[in-house]
């Protein structure tokens, strides 16, 4: 998927707002800094919440769906040890605690999953860690025996609105909870953790910067380094992810090519689903699917809208952009299809996309390396022939989880400047290209950082790599071998020859997916 | 030359400490800021120059070389037009005032060339520019008849001290220097413009932020982007100056391997500037060369010392990393050569080496792209060897200037993703790798960023790419041509027709030479 998916962000937005939590702590001091720097004065919150007002009496209610437990099977990690590597940090820190605002980082600190937000697996609430304490706040309702029994002694549960009046008692409470250090030290050491994502009034409400160091959450730092078990869990659901978008792949070009169906974007989307859904540890969509056909695929934020959109051409390209939510994991993968005669442009443009994403693929670099440096491996290709795509190359995935996740990722903001890649982070590589009004092409893998095995070891550093971990095959009509190097060849056929070994097993009552698999993991000569 | 050159701001730092101008006025709020989170007041200013008390009667006398004008046949531009420019940019910017403190600034700005600091044709002074008048602050004795003709009405001359004296008379008069303008608007306009690289004491005798504006020096952007003039010059010298170099390497061949002459580094360097010498417009070396023989090739900033330096062995790697002022243009060319058997790691180390150079030189990018984003061309074959290099990838180079200017430059530093690369700018690309103890490589050229021309455009932005201007040959006996691919051996082959054509006139009655330039720039099947 190829954009920062705003879902989540705006509804808890749209939470924060009714506290008047207008926006963001790092956005608002940013801005509130450019305004003085113009001569005014500062930026002022405003009491009311606005979008309630347009809301009026129309304002549906909050989500309240119930949490669930992720059993340590699938998360890896008990959550009583993530809190003692938390507590470890804050100890570093010589902080009284961290507030948690990001609704990712709560599902994950706690192993616990919700589903109050359409396609990511988050509840509602906020979280406290102390030295001493853990505080989930969180209407109780969301809360089965089972969710509770989990938790134990180990969290304390609160109302959600208690998060105001906690943290206010908290500030108070500050210094004491800091034990063994001198006052003078105490001065400057007493600070609240909060992520530079933590809204404003928030911040405001623990004493501003006084009180609180703004920092990158210490939770999605941890969060974005999988652990064993969650590697494991990506590889095995995007084999199953991957058997249903070949199932799905040789079913369309089927019903298009040979029986002549008339299928829309929507149609062809909801089959997909239909088939991803039989899947074991299926759980749900990781965004909306974003199946266009031709110029639609320019589009790079396209959404089919049900009983309005494009039937599906046989003769333009097809772009699929769809990913899901298992137990073991969450998938996002993007291929690009050809049914019947590419055009040259559409085969040079496709063929550059793809050394692109090989060369970011088969990258190797030294640790401290930034997903900023490695951008430019995608594109060069493009850029050599003049062309290029407005959107980033790769974004951090969660483990069934946000299926886009900082701080990592890969593209030309600066911010990607600033985390270094490491073993254990799960990402994405999608370049493409769109020439508007008549085609778009983008090809997506999820990939993992993992140390890589080199002849040398200068600086005696670990080199790391990428695992692809998709197992969808490239669209063998759009690829022009001519434009492949022997290396780009070499890689490809490899590539094709592991998802063939990995998914044919899903296919051995299914001789035309079967068919389909073998013809597009040939090898090319 | 593979590092910043300190030569000249450790010789202007000197100058300024002695006014207790301590820090350059960046690094001085950085470190301020440090200091007041960590609890501490503020960073304060001492008011002796302890370098002044060490030195004590010992302290030589400041330089007093004469200045020379460069005339517009190798500026390319009057300095009216400069000064016209520059104040075009004031105008934009409503402030009444820039001070330049940088020394290649002052030369560049006024078209004067001097000899105060080895290597770099600059002279001690300050400059003052206003809407309505240019001040140039330098000792009269330095110029002659024809600088202050030159000069004429346009610049008045003040002495060099006077600059303390004159600022804070015209921090007084900054409000009504900006004319028409509202008296609130002023209030946020009327601040001078001083480089991030002033120094602290010279930002704060002028009233400090209240009164300041520090930017990226306005000249030194202007000063990057090369006129056609300037341009033509780079590619003039690098001819004269790769004929210089290859008649050398030629020379050492068969010293070192016919006539088995024993020759240390100096003496090899001394021999080189000799050749140098002799061509039209030579002025003096860009830098002190780094002629460096085997273990010597792995110490980066190596300096050989006469009398006490090694004797080049031909059994091992030579690595020269020299370069030149010319009244047409600066050049800095590094080579790593071999006479007679590399060993295996060796060959394979420069072959990666190579890939790197020709990666980086070959590349294409849309305008807005930055030397850090291209930094990983120029390493990534290195990597995936797990190999790597320990110093940036390119420098700005000035035109019969510092051999290392800004605000360019192509490596990992995160002030090379501030600035976007413009047609017009000269910059060194030189990847290498040194392995403590045993050998070091480096292939240094000097590239000018142009308008590339590509097949497509899409965004309608332009696209760039570079043109080498070093005319030396790459070292065929440590190339491995296995190691490259068809559009890297096709490149060096063109590199390597281009400059025998550009060269071989320079050899019509040396057999030696063009025996030898012959031979290295054959072509590699």
């Amino acid at each position: 998927m190829e954009t920062v998916n705003t879902t989540e962000r705006l509804e808890h937005l749209r939470e924060l707002m009714k506290k008047n939590e207008v926006d963001i702590y790092t956005d608002a001091r940013k801005l509130s800094d450019k305004i003085q720097k113009k001569g005014g004065r500062a930026l002022v919150g405003v009491h009311e919440n606005l979008v309630d007002i347009v809301w009026g009496k129309d304002r549906p209610p909050r989500p309240n769906e119930p949490v669930k437990v992720l059993s340590v099977e699938f998360a890896g990690k008990k959550f009583e040890e993530k809190l003692e590597d938390l507590r470890k940090e804050l100890e570093k820190k010589k902080s009284p605690g961290f507030i948690v605002c990001m609704l990712d980082e709560i599902a994950w600190l706690y192993n616990l999953r919700g589903n109050d937000i359409p396609y990511n697996p988050v509840f509602f609430s906020y979280a406290i860690v102390t030295p001493t304490k853990a505080t989930l706040y969180i209407d109780s309702s969301k809360l089965n025996e089972e969710v509770r029994s989990h938790l134990g002694d180990a969290v304390a549960v609160r109302p959600y609105d208690a998060i105001q009046e906690d943290i206010k008692v908290l500030k108070e409470l500050s210094v004491e909870l800091v034990t063994g250090e001198d006052s003078s030290a105490q001065k400057t050491k007493d600070k609240f953790l909060i992520s530079n994502k933590t809204s404003w009034a928030l911040s405001e409400a623990l004493g501003g910067e006084e009180k609180v160091e703004e920092i990158r959450s210490l939770i999605a730092d941890a969060k974005a380094v999988k652990n064993e078990v969650e590697l494991e869990g990506m590889r095995a659901c995007h084999i199953r992810d991957g058997a249903a978008l070949i199932e799905y792949f040789a079913w369309l070009e089927e019903e298009l090519t040979i029986k002549g169906t008339k299928l829309d974007e929507i149609e062809a989307a909801d089959k997909l689903e239909e088939i991803r859904s039989k899947h074991k540890h299926f759980v749900g969509l990781s965004f909306d699917t974003i199946s266009s056909a031709g110029p639609n695929a320019a589009v790079i934020h396209y959404k089919p809208e049900r009983g309005n959109c494009s039937v599906i051409d046989p003769k333009s390209i097809y772009l699929c952009d769809s990913g899901a939510q298992y137990l073991d994991g969450t998938t996002d993968t993007t291929r690009t299809l050809h049914f019947t005669e590419p055009t040259e442009m559409e085969r040079k443009a496709y063929t550059l996309v793809l050394k692109g994403n090989i060369a970011l693929g088969r990258a190797v670099f030294p640790k401290g390396t930034s997903g900023f440096a490695l951008d430019t491996l995608a594109r060069q290709f493009l850029w050599e022939e003049g062309l290029d795509y407005r959107h980033g190359t790769g974004h951090g995935v969660g483990s069934y989880l946000n299926v886009h996740e900082g701080p990592i990722g890969i593209g030309t903001r600066i911010q990607y400047s600033e985390v270094a890649l490491a073993a254990g982070n799960v990402l994405s590589n999608e370049p493409g290209y769109y020439e508007d009004g008549s085609f778009g092409i983008r090809i997506e893998n999820i990939m993992m950082a993992k140390e890589a095995s080199t002849n040398h070891k200068f600086g005696e550093k670990p080199y790391l790599g990428f695992e692809h971990v998709t197992m969808v095959p490239m669209c063998q009509k759009l690829i022009d071998a001519k434009l492949l190097s022997p290396i780009e060849k070499d890689w490809l056929n490899k590539y094709h020859a592991e998802i063939f070994e990995k998914t044919k097993g899903f296919f051995e009552n299914d001789p035309r997916t079967l068919g389909w698999l073998k013809r597009e993991t040939d090898s090319i000569g």
